[in-house]
């Protein structure tokens, strides 16, 4: 019989919005493994850190931190490394900040691994209703619609997604800020714009768009933009 | 100095995807609130039942289960209730299905609440990540778009947001099944529809969206439509 893989959702960085269901398969899985930039350290990694203390054994998935998709190699190759421990019938818990099937890199180990063995997937708190905590900012009531866009798009695209959108959570804002900036300005919309980066982390920011200099935007940076009815 | 409202999202419906912190708050407020239908047990509530043995009070907020929006008369009626005790300097634990600022009736307390006291959000597990989580299938990677559309729109609206979402999650389905099933077809995306019911219970569901019949659809369904390339 062959190990289970567990994709833990870790949330999005207060240790304390782990759920308990993660905290305990953290607990009990004897092999942990995260992705990880090439250098530095491990952001959903770091949100458990204070649970690694259990003689667990621990696998990186290095992911280049570079824009774009990683390449699919990467993806085969952690596959075939957590394959290996899987097959000695040992289960994994696989971190993942915020949530696991919310954008992220779990989806491709995923994809590769859930029709060879069983995978149980936990879901986390996700950067989405994090940053609208923060920001004390309903992301949708009623009937409302909420489109959650990549600031990676081409500018006519995200104008287009942003032009019919009600509520949108732009994400992945990093080098993309001035683009965003000048279609939420084209639109009418920069107003209505609230920033919030590193949302539930002690330096957690929350500001008027239009206040924030595109020089300092990190990729884990969001945007949300609820028009005026929603605001009350 | 006044009490502080804490909105705590504690989560889907498996207790065990109760934060640390909605844990932690809800078992040091000396009073918890929740939304309650007129008739039955509150849902919010029951998730968190097993830790309700300290003695707090507890406030129900009766929201009538009719189609559409309540009354605003109930919210303002349950502000004025929670207003009174946060004068007297307690704290309250309102507890919000899923997230608080994920649709839900937190928003409503909360925009008459936020101005005059210390209001305090805490996110929680939220039903689109659960719905992921129990169908298996990844919501977004890379540079996708997920929009998240009540099944309450009108046939023509429904039909014009699902025709142009890369990934959607349906919400509020209930008695609107049959109209999303004859606009999914018409779009030629029934086949890549999965059904998701009560997520994270004993008594969860997960279905191809053909497969299901109209009359057994609870409000608590969602539907997730990926493009084929979602899925690989």
């Amino acid at each position: 019989m062959s190990g289970r893989l567990y994709g833990l959702g870790v949330g999005p960085g207060d240790p304390e919005l782990l759920t308990l269901k993660a905290l305990r398969l953290l607990q009990t899985a004897p092999v942990v493994a995260y992705p990880a930039p090439e250098t530095g350290a491990s952001f959903a990694r770091g949100i458990v850190a204070q649970w690694l203390d259990r003689g667990q054994r621990e696998i990186a998935i290095c992911f280049p931190m570079r824009p774009g998709p990683p390449p699919e190699a990467i993806y085969d190759e952690a596959a075939a490394r957590l394959s290996a421990v899987l097959d000695k019938s040992e289960d994994i818990a696989f971190l993942c900040q915020g949530d696991p099937l919310f954008y992220g890199s779990f989806a491709g180990i995923y994809l590769r691994l859930a029709s060879r063995y069983p995978v149980s997937v936990v879901p986390g708190v996700s950067s989405l209703t994090a940053c609208a905590a923060a920001a004390g900012l309903p992301l949708a009531q009623r009937d409302a619609m909420i489109s959650v866009v990549p600031a990676t798009l081409a500018e006519d695209a995200l104008t287009g997604k942003l032009a019919e959108s009600e509520v949108a959570a732009v994400i992945k804002i990093g080098r993309h800020f001035a683009k965003l900036r000048r279609v939420l300005d084209r639109l009418g919309l920069l107003d209505m714009a609230v920033y919030v980066e590193r949302a539930t982390l002690p330096n957690q920011r929350v500001a008027p768009l239009r206040e924030i200099d595109a020089a300092e935007v990190p990729y884990f940076a969001m945007a949300l933009i609820a028009r005026a009815e929603m605001r009350r």
